[in-house]
């Protein structure tokens, strides 16, 4: 079978400070509808203040990751960024530049490949809320 | 030369306890029996207390990294996800939201391309012995 | 259209110490050269003590990065790396090993994708001056 490209998007809804949303079904779907059997995925969203990692999607752990990056990059320490906007997001960028938004997955006999407990999050580390995009292409055949 | 996607696995055991495994050779092994002469490696493994990134492996760093990983989510610190399970180990599901099980490295001339003091790790964070799998992926020509 | 690999590089002038430079025109010319309308670019650096990630490129965002850095991994602290080659960049390498040296993004209508505000950069952890080769290698059709 040849190589093909599938590419999708979906909105996110979020209210921002550092809020996390599973995206791990919306991605199942984008991979179920490529076709695909074997291949990639990758799983991208545009943006400067938001994150796309892997967890444990459950209360607990979503507090711990919060205070993790509360520890990282302070919500109220100082920025040099706030003297370039005054928009006082600056630790929201110094969380997504150490997080990344993008993440690559193994697709296997036409399935999203992850363990059990680790779900694909979408993280909103700004300071309002927003609708945000995600990408996903599926590479393969 | 048609795109094409070949997949493999290999199993990693682990002492867990952050500990840190070099498994640049069996990428490039798998690299190797793919048969593709330029394209990319997706280096992925499935679990939400583990992580991949590349470091020059010497017993100093590994020592180094697995002290910043101490500071940036202490192994005895209070964690919500203790709450939820009661399996001590949230500071490795912190960890691993961190740094994430997946990254992507070209192939070029038929060989994985890195740098010479730049080998592919694997660290199980776990607060236990386990046999762990890793899926790599070359997509290429 | 079949699927087709692309592959391409350049190098970038550092003087290291954690300086930040903005390479996302670089990756566009890259992506515009493949011909490739939609698919993936890998964004990728072989070494050890340097990464890539994306930020709002502007003057307070650079420093504000640099001093999480020092915050993560700080330049003066002690490193076991240092008793192996006696060259004092430990706090290089085990930045790098955290941020990680690549990035994935799609190609859409034939163009980088990526926000209005986040560039792709190119961080030179290590203590001197160096000349670094990044590889730019994009798939689709």
């Amino acid at each position: 079978m040849p190589v093909k490209i599938y590419s999708n998007e979906f909105s996110v809804s979020t209210r921002g400070e550092t809020e996390i949303i599973d995206i791990t079904g919306r991605v199942e779907s984008c991979v179920h509808k490529s076709g695909v059997t074997t291949g990639h995925v990758l799983v991208f969203s545009p943006g400067s203040t938001i994150g796309i990692t892997t967890v444990e999607y459950e209360p607990g752990l979503k507090k711990d990751l919060q205070e993790a990056f509360e520890k990282l990059a302070p919500r109220r320490a100082s920025y040099h960024h706030h003297k370039t906007w005054n928009d006082g997001n600056g630790y929201a960028h110094v969380r997504a530049s150490l997080l990344g938004q993008d993440r690559v997955f193994p697709v296997k006999e036409g399935k999203l490949y992850h363990g059990t407990w680790q779900q694909i999050i979408f993280i909103d580390f700004d300071n309002r809320a927003r609708t945000r995009s995600v990408t996903v292409q599926v590479v393969g055949e």
